[in-house]
């Protein structure tokens, strides 16, 4: 569920006028990205999206944003292409927010992962570590280990609210990945959060990436992993070694993992289920009771995490 | 702010794909409507909204509701028009809710009420009183004196926690509107809520009107006294006569207010601000702390009523 700026009329009018994209005909407020504020505009020349960046997002970062999926539209990747104006900007300001308006994609997001998504879905990832190989703009993943220790020791003394022993269970998770963590990898631009409901699909064809506002810099392999995660587990938290192999084979067509990124696997795709469990840890126990968004559940992925801790090779992952 | 149930991506293709409006590209959940899901459709055709019922609107009304779209639409009023599917049916099931797909149609609801937006609303009521004339379905108006006795039983116990001798207010005031309720001024079907939030505008062209949900059978001109409440006063709610004025001067330019019926506008505008009143008030004594969607104040129509017990003729409203 969405959080909504209201933006006047009149103005909005004025600020679709101030582009080349023709003249407003409707705006709908839409149900997509719980950070944001997302309009669907019509217009006489097609549909756009007009996004308003509400607080999560650092206005800093919107240019290294707005760059990579430029660079990446114009490599032929099918994700929002951010439209300049007339005076040739892209971040502008509409109800006192950073304001930005992008092409429309056509898709939907599968509400059920299907075997037949994760072929397109691991080609895509790999097409996109591919694209942003000569984008020369970076962020750091804050994220990563050294943003885990802030986590769980924010998280701790209270992470027996949500499960009994989950406080000594993440220090314990911590100290092991942190002492094992990659340190070689190849890296570059990841997406960082591909998960189904940032992907578009018409029928079995993948027609948009969607939500780079966790795009960084880190391993291309930890992309991977957190699409192991997002996609190849079952509504029973079962993973499914079809789906892992389907999507690891998609990416190998295009982008291949060398031996020490396979190898790697199992303990990135171990940091990913951490990273999504702290984070949701984080929300749940900040959240206000009766609050308009209901954080997602942080135990799903304490047992993804489980689940990878028993993985000893890359061979359980069906591949 | 919308409910939304969820539709899985499957269904809604094969259930689009059971009418003659080309093939889905793209479905968004929009954030308009209390009492229903929304989503925005796009497909080779064009654009569609397709509605699924929640509990608020029951399901025997929609034929009345399906009916008059249908008829307003072929007499050339700028509503959504209710479409077929292959097999000549309107009403259809989806999601284990009745569901019904209608055109799309072109514009923006003002969030700002500017004079300019009165005449066209007003003339726009009139064409709709005078293309229903010929409907044959009828709904009973709920929301009328009989509904309010319900209402204030319900809500007197409890007024008093919204505002201190409200239970007593209200009380009196029905009591009074009920004995000099009119009885004998031309009826036919109205829309019943017709708020800036149910109108369209491209610049200052009226391009639509949408949910006929509170659609009933009453006084014409009960209609143009709820606009009256709803289009005509100020934020801080002062009435704006020269909207009032406007909105009476449009309508008349269509549809003539006999002599009864604007000796009886300030009556029919006091029980209209009553009815939202009510209403609000339920709303507002019924939800629980921390629920989704914020009631709405319903203070602001305790003084909206309380504008028009001090009138005394039409006169006060401009006209």
């Amino acid at each position: 569920m969405a959080v909504y700026t209201e933006v006047d009329d009149e103005e909005l009018e004025a600020f679709v006028a101030s582009y080349d994209i023709g003249t407003l005909v409707a705006a709908k407020g839409i149900a997509e990205g719980v950070e944001n504020s997302n309009y669907l505009l019509q217009t006489t020349k097609g549909l756009w999206i007009l996004t308003l960046y509400e607080k999560r997002v650092a206005k800093a970062d919107l240019p290294f944003f707005m760059g990579l999926m430029e660079h990446c539209a114009a490599r032929g990747i099918a994700c929002p292409l951010p439209i300049h104006d007339r005076d040739g900007r892209v971040i502008r300001e509409l109800a006192k927010r950073p304001a930005v308006i992008v092409s429309f994609l056509n898709g939907m997001s599968p509400r059920r992962v299907a075997v037949e998504h994760c072929e397109p879905l691991g080609a895509a990832l790999a097409k996109l570590h591919l694209a942003v190989a000569d984008f020369t703009m970076t962020r750091r993943n804050a994220l990563s280990v050294d943003g885990w220790y802030k986590l769980v020791d924010d998280a701790r003394p209270r992470a027996d609210e949500v499960r009994k022993g989950l406080g000594e269970e993440i220090a314990r998770e911590l100290d092991l990945l942190a002492g094992q963590w990659p340190k070689e990898l190849p890296t570059g631009v990841i997406h960082a959060d591909l998960f189904p409901n940032n992907v578009f699909f018409l029928g079995d064809t993948l027609s948009g990436l969607i939500d780079f506002y966790f795009a960084c810099n880190d391993f291309l392999a930890y992309d991977v992993a957190i699409c192991l995660n997002a996609w190849c587990f079952e509504p029973d938290l079962s993973f499914n070694a079809t789906k892992g192999m389907r999507l690891v084979a998609g990416y190998q067509r295009v982008r291949n993992l060398g031996e020490a990124e396979m190898a790697a696997l199992p303990l990135l795709a171990r940091g990913a289920a951490f990273r999504f469990l702290l984070t949701r840890l984080y929300d749940w126990l900040h959240t206000p009771k009766g609050a308009l968004v209901k954080p997602l559940d942080p135990i799903e992925y304490l047992r993804k995490l489980r689940f990878h801790r028993s993985v000893t090779s890359a061979a359980a992952y069906g591949l």
